[in-house]
């Protein structure tokens, strides 16, 4: 077992895997001073993402701006017992740069998100415990789903409605996921070019069990060329596959974020930065990685085991 | 287009619209040694706002001042699933100095508006969705209207009666200027000297399209001058109109402010601070400015994609 | 009129009266050596308050106490609408050391109540809208009441079961002092050694209008030794009067408390330093001057303008 | 009577217990150079909790963790009016690095609970103001009992219900402990490896009256044995005997402490380490001790007086 794992300019791809864990330890970068131009230059379907990365696909704010320049959000998110979901994914994705933010739930959702996000403006389910309908979908840009949802026969009905009105590329998560595991014909109405968050246990229950963490990334691979979406894979060093078969491997983030509402921070920042005009394709990376980066900040100030999913909303910078 | 646009000793006006936007970007003001006095001396339909020019106008609370002489304010503000809009006017006109203030909204407004802002007192509409009638106005020394209201039917019906009752200057805002649009007969009501805040949007539903930017600054100047009232038309450089046709120019804020929210803010600022004792010009100018410094100060504490409407409202300093 | 005035060793009585505020701006106390005992030795009937003298009265918590030696208080405040001054009033009290705190108020005051001081238990009254009755009195050690109370039938019933429920000094603020203005015959009820806390017009409502400063003062006195109680006369430089007939000036604060829910912490802190063992003159005397020192460090933090009366309580420190 | 107690190399049994606190103070520790190992290597019943002996316990997360290694903690606390009992252990419980929280609670309580920690799922009991039953069991690997729940006949069936179906160890605070006192059957269902903690009043309502600190001591120690449970006495220097007949002295902690909310927090923190996957043992004696120091931040930056139970949430660091 190691506790440190000390590598030449590139982290290799078995670094990354959960199953290599024990035997990896934390990984170090040393330079032995190739090329920089090589890495960017060679065709590879693994990538590891960095800060200057990331940093030169980041969108300014220009001065003229205006709300409407950065669209209208939509999550539908929340129900009975589980608003924290719809509430943790609303302020993560006030926090990333859209215009405008409704937040569609559960009837008795209401007040609690009125009072924890008073910048987002609420749609009231008829449904007092659950979400059963979608609201008139036109004035929105992008759209984030699942978070805290529930798997209620009405809430089903309400996915497979919202997967036939909105044609563009949305963020999908947790119960969502499940509910299109559990009904594998709603896989035909996902928006192409939509993001999948799943953790992997949501992951195994849409694609199936592999046999290990390298067949795991094949599956990946294949499943987000096959249906054309981006499936983000998250763990350690959480994986967003593309419909062209990359895969950009996060590199920030700490075991401090394994703890409920880490999840529901992402889907609201992706929800948020699709909004405001990011390609799916960014909104999956620049999101992964500044969770991720908010998630070290976080870390620093208040310790792996008392920092929060909400902290990590307080730590978001984009920069 | 441009980065950076170099100017000397006083912007120009084409500087300050939108539509020159990408061919001027930020610009620089250099002094090439002009004597102070002149501008100060030169009578101009277009007033540039320095930091000098609003500290000279703050005004200082004196030792033995108590709450009675900082008057009452009232907001008319939020509706059900926009009662954000009343929590952030509420929460930013505490932070501008009036001696009380109390929320009239819909009923299901109430617990909401208690938690968020304790200091705040609330009259509860008899209606639990939207704002149907109007509360005894005696004790009121100026009233901000419009955030989150909705244009119900029946809250058209309690704007008209407001605006019967209330004589003095009130600020104005957000669905009761679009019902203002929607009912042209309301015109005749509003109070001579009343501030109304439009986004650009709601200029132009309440006062039509212009053919470009310099036609829509002569729009607004006049339209400001027919009606005895103060348009602050908001935007990067937002703009106050006088009743006199003098237009002052804002110079703080930023395109992190482009967001929900934000607008409500400045409602509850320029109503805090006209029931503080501030004329209406006052209120209006001291108003934005301060609105956009306290965004200054949130961008370079947040970030522009992070900063939220709520931290407007913790940076408010009047400094 | 003066912006300064220059006194020496200890201000002067008519420096310290608002119908001279004018004419006296802001006091500096310079020191003319005068021996520091004299001041101490005479016998005064009017004691100007400084840091020293309220450190060396301030309480020291000892290793082995528990929350049953700092006591059990009782807050009787809010309505329906006034939520809010109970929220402030528990929060002010939960900072000022006692070792529990119950709130009784209206039954809809009752989440509010819970999410913003969730270290206090809560007493819910039949009434939804107004207090109407007195919780068992027995477990507590000291009681405020009136804050945000209103005036309604059922609460002045429920205010005269209180007095004479409870023998003990308690804390009287707002509309308990209101309601006993107009209904006298409650002031039989008033137990002795209770602290009054009217502002201005309270305290008209409450004794009646006095010719000038000097007068309203003698009237002050007067009442406090004629009823045996602690009279605290709110204002830029508060004065508690004592049933022996001394005047206590303080000498903290600043315009910026001059606010809505100002009266509401002060009566929490005073009520919370009653519980948790201070005299009802160390109380009045400790709560105001540490009540105004938190003010000087808001203003100092957020300015006069934008603190609010909730900023007071994040700035208790009693040092 | 001492104000301070100067000892050799370690403190002694009697510098520890309340009823010599007067004649001790607080005791200061000096070393004589004895040899460190001696100590290590000395078998006591009594051992003094040290920064370096909670360091070597603290459990590190390592990178490729998720969630569901730290397991799912389920808290059984809160009726009406004592919801914020339940706020605190739960925000507590969050910030103590449990992979998922859930709270049980009465109807009533669902609304501040999601407000107040979104992190939290939260299972409705079907009783709007009491605890009446137990949700199901199977997903949570520690639960935490008792925190403002009142002593309803029917939240004691409820608590019946719970010893039975849960057969691991638990934490049992406050009205559970009350409700073991009153009905001394439910003693055999008291799940092996149990961590009660009760304050004084309570153990002595659950193990009868010692007639000094020494025999207080010996009934705890002794009671802890016979049941196979830990028994943590709160107080100035909070005592955790184990099965084994150990007693750990805690050395953090101060009397600003001394207040409602403090132990609803410490029983939110040992369940949540208790999920995470510390021993019973380790989860009690860590959590006191970071209990504690989490309390000295709060004093260092509060002060005694001000600092308040969710002071002490925001202070947990685990380092």
């Amino acid at each position: 077992l190691a506790d440190w794992t000390f590598t030449f300019q590139i982290p290799k791809l078995g670094l990354l895997l959960p199953e290599n864990g024990e035997r990896v330890g934390e990984f170090i970068i040393g330079d032995i001073g190739l090329h920089a131009d090589y890495a960017e230059q060679t065709e590879s379907q693994n990538i590891y993402l960095t800060a200057e990365w990331i940093q030169s696909r980041l969108k300014k704010r220009k001065k003229f701006d205006h709300k409407g320049t950065y669209g209208h959000a939509l999550l539908i998110c929340g129900s009975a017992g589980k608003v924290g979901a719809a509430i943790l994914a609303a302020k993560a994705c006030l926090r990333s740069g859209p215009g405008l933010l409704t937040v569609h739930s559960a009837g008795s959702s209401r007040l609690a998100l009125q009072v924890a996000a008073p910048e987002a403006m609420f749609s009231t389910d008829r449904n007092d415990e659950v979400v059963s309908e979608i609201p008139d979908l036109d004035s929105y840009r992008a759209i984030g789903v699942g978070c805290g949802l529930g798997k209620a026969e009405a809430t089903k009905a309400a996915l497979a409605e919202l997967l036939r009105a909105f044609q563009k590329p949305m963020v999908i998560d947790a119960d969502a996921l499940n509910l299109i595991s559990e009904n594998p014909d709603l896989w035909s109405l996902v928006p192409k070019g939509s993001i999948l968050t799943p953790h992997p246990k949501e992951f195994e229950r849409l694609f199936g069990k592999a046999a290990d963490d390298f067949a795991r990334l094949d599956l990946l691979r294949s499943e987000a060329i096959k249906r054309g979406i981006y499936i983000l894979l998250k763990g350690a060093d959480s994986v967003v596959a593309t419909p062209e078969g990359i895969c950009y491997f996060n590199s920030t983030g700490n075991p401090g974020m394994a703890k409920g509402g880490s999840g529901d921070v992402l889907t609201g920042i992706i929800t948020g930065l699709l909004t405001h005009g990011y390609s799916p394709q960014e909104a999956a990376i620049v999101g992964v990685y500044e969770h991720g980066a908010a998630g070290d900040r976080a870390a620093s100030r208040r310790g792996q085991e008392s920092m929060t999913a909400g902290d990590l909303i307080e730590e978001l910078r984009f920069v």
